[in-house]
Parts: C-alpha cells; sequence; structure tokens
C-alpha cells in the first residue's frame, strides 16, 4: 500500500510501525460514599507522581541542551495544582461519587471544552497541554506506563499518530525513531518542525487513512517526497535501502565540510551562518559548521507565557547564543516579529483579516517603544562581550528605519548614562522582505550597516501569494523571475554604497539558489545548521565570476522551471545536492 | 455638541435629524382557538400586500435606473413565499395561539438567529433581509406606514440610524436627503458605498452616543472631516454655509468640464474614463463626463445569487454598458475578481488566513476554465458592436498570463466555429496590481496590449500593508515613493513596446496624484464617476511637460508626507481641487 501526505522532513527511513492511538475515555466507576476520601487521596498520590515525573523529564530534557521544551512540562506542572481542574475533579468525585479516573477526565473536558470554544490560538494550545498532564494523571491511576515507553525497542520505529503531544515529542529517542507520520498537521506543525530540527524524516496530514496501518507492518517512509510504503514488497524495500545509502553517502561527504572555510572554486569566501531560535540551536548550529548566526530569532523570549521577558532574561539568551560562536563571530540578532502567523496573547492584538499584511513586528515596536527598548538594551549589553549586530524586521520605508534608529539611539544613551558596557559602533541592519524596501535600497543602503534579504516574506508579497496556501505553491517560488530581480537590485544598490547583503530566508540553502544567489554578489548566506555543510561543499565547486553570467542569463528567463532548468544546464552535477 | 465619526462621503450637509430606531418587538398577543384561521388569513393579507408593495418598488427602482438594488426586493418577494418563515409563524399561531405579529416575529428570529450563527457572510446578509421584509410585513398587519414615508417634509433632513437596511436606503429621495449619519459600519459598509454613488455627504461608525440626536434638532456634518455638529450656534452654522457655498461653487465650476475634451495646458490630449460596477452605472459615468469605462467590475453578476450567470446574461450587462457610450468609446471589462475581500459561496472556496494574499481573481478563472471561457465568450460576443477590450485581474506571472490568453484563444475559436460575431483584434491587457507582475513589466509589455495598474492592491503588496487596517494607513499611501517608483518603471516598459498604459485604482483621481501620473506619462485616468469632472479641470491646468520634471523630483524623495509637500510647492493652487 502506498499513501501520499505532505512532505515535512526529507530522507528514508524504514522500520516498523508503532500506532500511537487515543487512549480509551476512563468509564465512571461508582464508589461507596464511605470510600470517598480514600478515592481523593488515590488521586493525589497519582497527582504527585505525574509531578515527579514531570520534574524528571524536565531535568532530562535541560541536560540535553532542550531547555525551551523542558518549559513545557515545567507548564505542564502548574496545571497539576490548578484549581479548575484539579478542584473540579474533586467536587466530582465527592458529589457524583465516581472514581478519580472519571471525575478527572470529566474536569478536563470541561475546561478543555471552554478553552477550545476561544477563538485564541494560545488558548487552544493550552487545552492540548492540559489533556496531555491530565492523560498522564490517569495513566498515574491505572498504574500504567508512559505508552511511548513501550517503543523504546531495539529496532528502529516509525511513529504513527494523529498529531504528536508536547509529552510524545518530548520524550522522543531520536535514536531509536528512524521517522514519524501524522494523520493532521502541515509544514509548520509541531511534529514537522520537531521532524525537520532533529533530522529525523516525516511526513505530515496523511488523514485518516493512516489508521489502516498495524502495529509492527514495515514501513518505509520518504519524506522528501512525502510518499509512504506500507509492507513494501522486497524489490522496493531494496530500491529504497539504495537510495538511502546514497543518500547517507552524501551526508557523510557533507560532514567532511563541516570544519572547513567557505570558499569557491575560484577562492572567494563567503560567510556561511545559522538561522537559530534559541541559545540550544546556537550550540547545535555551532556544532554543524555554522560560522556565526545571520539571524537569531528572538520570538521565542516572548511566547507561552504570562509575562513580557526582562531585559536581564533578554541578555543572557542573547549572551548565551553568541558564546556558543566565540566573541568574534558575527551574531546578527533580529527584533522581535510578533504578528504575522505569530500570535502573542499577551500584548491583546486585535484579531486581523490579513494577519500576513497587516500589524506585526517593527510597526508594532515602533508604536511600543517601553517594549522595544528593553529588548534593545539587552542586546545593547550583549554586544560588549561579543560580535553582536541587530537586524529591524519588516522595514517598509525609511520612516520606519529612522524611527527605530532614534529608539536605538535614545537606549545606547541610557545605557551610557548608567555606565554599562556595550559596543557603540555595532552593526545595525534591516531585513528587505517587504518590496518597498526593496525597491527604496539606493536610499536606505545609505543608511544602514547591512541588509539581509528574507525571501520567505519577500517572495509571498513580491507575489501577492501566501506561502501557507498550498493552492499558489507555483507562483510562491523563489526562484520566480520578479523575485531574482528584486534581489539583484538589492545587492547592487548596497554594492554601491559599500554595505554588505546576507539572506536569511529558505532560499539561501536552496541547490539551486545558491548559485545564482552567488553570482550576483551576495556576501552571507544564512540557513537552518543542518544544511550548512552541504551548501560549503556545494561552493567548493563553483567559481563565482562564473556564477555571475548565471545569474545575468536567469533574469532574463520568464518562469521559475526555466531558470532551475538553466541552472541545471550549466551545472548538471547539482543533482547530487537535491 | 460635536460627535466624531468614520468619513464615509464627502461635503458638508445642513439640514434636521430624523431619527430611525428600531421598531418595537410586537407584544405576544393571546388569541382564541376559534379565531386561529381568521389569523391566518390576516397574516396572508398581509403578505399580498407587502409583496405588492416590493413589486412596485422594484419597478420604481428599475425605472431610476438602479436595477441592482431592484433585484434586493425581487429576493425579499421570495421570502415571503418560504416555508422556513412563513411555515414556521403559521404553525406558532395554530400551536400557540397568538396575533400573528408576534408569530412571524418569533419564526424571524430563530430563522436569523440560525443564520447569525454560521460564519458565511453571505448567510449573514441574508438574515439582515429576512429581518427586513419581516418588519414590513409586520407594518402590513400593523397597517403602519413605511417609516421612510414620514420623512418625506420639504425641509432637507440628515438621516440618523444604526445602519441602513436596503429597504430603507432603496426608497431614501436623494432630494430630501441632506446627509445621513450611521452608528455602526465602517467605510465600505452599505450605507457608505451608497452615501458615495448618490454624491450625498455621510458619515458612519458614530457609536452610541449617535442616539443621543432628538428628532428634528439642527444638524451639521462634514462628511470629508467625519465630523457632526448638533445644535450647532449660530457662527458656527454660518462657518459651515460659507464652506459649503465654496464647495458647491466649486462643484458648479466643475460641471462646466463635464462635456469638454481632456486637454492638458500645453494641448496634450488624456483619456478620463470611469471605474463602474454595472450597467446602471455606465449611464451615471456618460452623464458625469466620462468618455469610457476603465475598469467595468464584473463581480456583480456573480454576487448574492444561487446559480453562475449565463453566457447570454453576462453579454447583455456588458452589451448594456458600452450602449451607454456608443460603439467607439473604450470599455475595459476585467474578468471575474472574486476572492480577497469579495466571497462569493457559490464557488464554496476554502476560508483563507490571508485573503488578500490567497486564491482569487485569475488564480481562480484558470482553474476552472468553464467559468472563465463562459465570461470570455460573453464579453467576445459583446465587442462586435462596442469597442471592448479584455482585461486580466491578480496576474502575477507571464505564465498566467499565457494561459489566460490561451483560454481566450479557444473562446474564440468556439465562437467563429459557430459562426457568431466578435471583434477578433479585441485588446487585451492586463491589470498591474501585483508587484511581481510591475518587475517583469518588460516581458509582459512585449505580449499584452495594455497594462492598467490597480493601485489599490499594488500598494498594498508592495508595502506590505492590508488597505483594511486602519493601523496601517501611514504605509497604505500610493505617494511612498517605493510605489511611485514601480509605477513609473511600469509606464516606461510599456512605452518601449508602443504599449499604453491607465490605472484605475483610487490614486487616478486623486490631486496629488494626478500631476505626477501626468507626468510620468500615463495615458489613461480611470475613476469614479464623481471625480471625472474634477480631473479634468485639474488636467486642463497642469502642462505635460513641467509634470514630468515633478515626477522625476519626487521619485528621489523618501516619504510620501514630502511626496505631498513638493507637489504643492510646485503647484501651489492645488488646494482648491483637494
Amino acid at each position: 500500500m502506498r499513501l501520499q501526505g505532505v512532505a515535512a522532513a526529507p530522507g528514508i527511513a524504514i522500520g516498523v510501525a508503532k500506532v500511537m492511538r487515543e487512549e480509551q475515555r476512563p468509564e465512571r466507576l461508582p464508589i461507596r460514599a464511605e470510600e470517598t476520601d480514600a478515592e481523593l487521596v488515590r488521586l493525589a498520590e497519582a497527582i504527585r507522581r505525574a509531578d515527579e515525573e514531570l520534574q524528571e523529564i524536565g531535568r532530562d530534557l535541560t541536560d540535553r541542551g532542550r531547555e525551551q521544551e523542558a518549559e513545557i512540562f515545567d507548564g505542564h506542572r502548574l496545571f497539576l495544582q490548578d484549581e479548575e481542574l484539579i478542584g473540579k475533579a474533586q467536587t466530582i468525585i465527592r458529589e457524583e461519587l465516581i472514581r478519580a479516573e472519571a471525575a478527572l477526565d470529566e474536569a478536563m473536558r470541561e475546561t478543555v471544552s471552554l478553552l477550545e470554544s476561544l477563538d485564541d490560538e494560545y488558548l487552544r494550545e493550552r487545552a492540548a497541554d492540559i489533556r496531555d498532564v491530565t492523560r498522564r494523571v490517569i495513566r498515574k491511576l491505572r498504574h500504567a506506563d508512559e505508552p511511548l515507553d513501550t517503543c523504546l525497542t531495539d529496532e528502529p520505529f516509525i511513529l504513527i499518530a494523529d498529531e504528536l503531544t508536547p509529552s510524545q515529542t518530548a520524550q522522543l529517542d531520536p535514536k531509536a525513531t528512524a521517522g514519524f507520520v501524522t494523520a493532521s498537521g502541515g509544514k509548520t506543525s509541531h511534529s514537522a518542525i520537531l521532524a525537520r530540527s532533529l533530522g529525523i524524516p516525516a511526513i505530515v496530514g496523511l488523514g485518516e487513512s493512516l489508521f489502516q496501518v498495524q502495529d509492527g507492518q514495515r514501513l518505509v517512509i520518504d519524506g522528501r517526497e512525502g510518499v509512504m510504503l506500507v509492507a513494501p514488497a522486497e524489490e522496493q524495500l531494496s530500491a529504497y535501502r539504495q537510495k538511502a545509502s546514497e543518500q547517507q553517502a552524501l551526508a557523510e561527504r557533507y560532514r567532511a565540510f563541516v570544519d572547513c572555510p567557505s570558499v569557491t572554486l575560484d577562492g572567494a569566501s563567503i560567510e556561511l551562518v545559522a538561522n537559530i531560535g534559541s541559545p540550544a540551536d546556537a550550540e547545535a548550529a555551532a556544532r554543524g559548521g555554522a560560522e556565526g548566526v545571520g539571524l537569531f530569532r528572538t520570538e521565542f523570549l516572548y511566547m507561552g507565557r504570562d509575562s513580557l521577558p526582562t531585559e536581564d532574561e533578554q541578555y543572557e539568551a542573547y549572551a548565551a547564543a553568541a558564546r556558543a560562536f566565540g566573541p568574534e563571530a558575527p551574531i546578527v540578532i533580529r527584533t522581535m516579529d510578533i504578528g504575522g502567523d505569530k500570535e502573542l496573547p499577551l500584548l491583546e492584538l486585535p484579531k486581523e483579516e490579513n494577519p500576513f499584511l497587516g500589524y506585526r513586528a517593527i510597526r508594532i515596536c515602533l508604536d511600543r517603544p517601553e517594549l522595544f527598548k528593553t529588548q534593545l538594551r539587552a542586546i545593547l549589553r550583549a554586544s560588549a562581550e561579543a560580535n553582536i549586530k541587530i537586524m529591524f524586521p519588516m522595514i517598509a520605508s525609511l520612516r520606519e528605519w529612522r524611527r527605530a534608529k532614534a529608539v536605538l539611539k535614545e537606549a545606547k544613551a541610557e545605557l551610557r548614562a548608567e555606565g554599562r558596557a556595550f559596543r557603540d559602533d555595532l552593526e545595525t541592519g534591516i531585513m528587505i522582505e517587504v518590496p518597498g524596501a526593496a525597491l527604496m535600497a539606493d536610499r536606505l543602503a545609505k543608511e544602514v550597516d547591512f541588509f539581509s534579504i528574507g525571501t520567505n516574506d519577500l517572495v509571498q508579497y513580491t507575489m501577492a501569494a501566501d506561502r501557507m496556501n498550498p493552492k499558489l505553491a507555483q507562483l510562491n517560488d523563489p526562484l520566480q523571475p520578479a523575485v531574482l530581480r528584486l534581489i539583484d537590485q538589492v545587492i547592487r544598490a548596497a554594492a554601491r554604497e559599500g554595505k554588505w547583503v546576507g539572506m536569511c530566508g529558505e532560499m539561501a540553502g536552496q541547490p539551486h539558489a545558491v548559485p545564482i544567489l552567488l553570482g550576483m554578489g551576495l556576501h552571507e548566506f544564512s540557513m537552518s545548521g543542518v544544511h550548512v555543510a552541504r551548501t560549503r561543499a556545494l561552493i567548493a565547486k563553483l567559481d563565482r565570476s562564473g556564477m555571475g553570467r548565471l545569474a545575468e542569463a536567469v533574469l532574463d528567463l520568464s518562469d521559475p522551471d526555466e531558470v532551475r532548468s538553466e541552472v541545471e544546464t550549466q551545472l548538471p552535477w547539482l543533482r547530487e545536492f537535491l
């Protein structure tokens, strides 16, 4: 059987199916009135054991450098003291005289259905957490094992689930997990992001048909194609084994490039840096060969919490990320980019009709200078010990850039007055992700220190095609000649003013795009840490001057497919990097 | 008292307040069982009289050239036969033994609350219609007059309402109505659009405070500023009378330009045409001095109905619009632009996260060639007797243009095979409203016959700022230098290929923009019919070559405010056109 889903994380995995189904709802078993107290003690005991377990998981994750996930479990522990949830369960035991399992289940369902009825993504996510922690307590009441523990066999397995809960994913052992496949979710769902960050092949959005798969069946998944084979024939299996070993061999070859300098065939030096979302990412990226950070997304500091992060908290995070690379490596920190597809309930932003065209990033920061200045002060302080650069997102006009720069000047003046150390000449630049900014690049280049082209947004605005909308994939392609022309214009404008240009959109790591960007004169390529070594290997095979001619040629084409085929014609060996 | 609302339609109005409040809910008066039949007859009789009245209103509107509104009332007549609504009212009379007024009211509320609970704008609008038609029947049961009839006094009045219903607006006598003000609604609400199309000053979104106003109080409204004065002092009143008479005088002066040719001071001929949404608009635009149609929005043919319009229906509408101008006048018909902020339940399109960046216009048409070809055939047939041109909206890439052109070729081949007349060499062009298309204008200009720049969308994509979002008004400004540069690029690219360029966004009628666009070499200015005469008067004062220098100068500025002030410095007399 062959099933097609959404390709979520590339790679081939072969393993046995481990199907994770929703556990059964507990039966409403009656108790006698005189058993009430004993039942309440049973519940309290199960909660205590669940709490211990959560604490342990948190410690374990922290040890493995996965602090962000660890925080999720600290949040779960809070729910165990929640009056709404636990108090309600106790009341149900007392008044309805039923067992703790069913009482807690009922209390959870009431709370969850309330949260899910609200039109608030943050609260809906909390509903998933409450469901997760409740299941854990119920398992303790039943003295049942964690469902994932049973999976930890010797043979690699492929996880099959509706969607993975944070508990399940956090306890995943990447060594034993060959891949995973979920019925729901899209390219940006929790499981998909996790899979890519762990480097595990994954397919999502396969739909209900996924549950035809039986526990223990042999599976092959091709995460690049989004294809899953169930109980494949021997010749299929060996074909995929062949493909997997080829990919493995390539990965080995790339590994040789982890510690090389980034130099083209004709000796031009390029900067290969990483996009990161947390200090833990920074360490992983450094291990993967990144020379620094081209984009530090700082949103993680603001998300999933009840109060804004303090200046000290932020300072710690920025300094920790910089430490992963040492004092000379460039670390580009982007100021907060909330809004768009990233909601932040804390700011009480109005619901928007078109969030991608809405009130987001620098637009919010310029309206809330106190929030903005706290972040700028933290970044400035971290710059005292590292080569930190500041980058403003979503700049669309000179006015915005100048206003942001003015707030930065204030922050510097404050720190100076307080006698705090910072790098006064730290570089300050902007993302080029709004077409309006690209069109004004000649004027902006006179005032900024650098540009970093954010292609994910630039493409969607230039082509007026939502990057999350699968129907518009043909338009939403960074190789659209219109987009290439805009990028070329930006790099030229910066060059005239002697400013450097980087790119931190997904395009920067795409094999078809790298030769073109190199030819246009892009200085810095920033990408997910896992692509750095491959891109360095690719760049080592390219000569920069030849790529200049390629770049000129593709600017005259009319369609992304023509661009791709032109690149492949000129560089026939490129396929091995795809 | 001074109240501030949303400026919905410009102009100053002075008059007496006519407050339209929601009528009281009918009391549940009991009847005896033996009275049931008599009550059902009463209801039937009231329905019959309401139906007659609706028929009459429809005829009256049609006579006044307001066919689109007439259709709304045909829709109301259908509700009078609706089993859900009327059947339920009859059941309530029989089973609950209450009077028809209360029974019908109850049936209406059930139906309406069901519709309003659905997340479907189309059905929610139907709820407003059902409420409207039910009130009409209840008034017949009460032998009450239409509330609006009582307003038809000799003195001009200013209507105060929560939001105007279609019934109320359709029966409005523009001569007796000096203006109107609503508590709810925004710039694009039903009342606001109606006010602009009737040329009546209006303010919307004034909130509940509006209902402090008493019937018969003297009011002044300034529709450009969104300001309403209640019981103003004599000196305020005379200041506004002065302002009103100045505006009146200007309007008179513009009227002299209704029948002139559109020529600049130095003798260059320009084309001044209208944006229309229906054949009735075409007649009004022709009376207002438009030389043709630069944008015929064909969406009205698709909206608010249960089936797609047939080829013959569409042909009739296109031919009727063309007849308003005669066989030589250019009539640019834009193919369907559904999606974005215009929903069409009929097509069952999925709900989108960012509808403006979504599946809309040509993107839908290319996926549904049967729907697209029907429209193209209708347009082609209408071209047999008029100077019709076809325009495709939302083109973002050459591929889309070529695919659209291919469907047009098929449609022509079909008509040819059927022996039907059409203009084989009719001009075919595209809207430039996606930045990607503007950036590829040099390539597109080789293949199309003309461009028409749609600034409303072009600005929002270029600046990544939703045009409906009031927080982003500073960014969403067509005088943003980035936008001006893109427009300039498009006009130059077309000129190199000898193709003409028009503009059909709101910018084309804005006094600050007209001199710049003229200087850039724009050929055709398309705008709301009411602005044509003013723009012709403005153009008569401008010399084209001087404006070329102005255009060059503003391309070097960095902010829309600088652009405005540069234009005003060079053309100090421009203020009288604002």
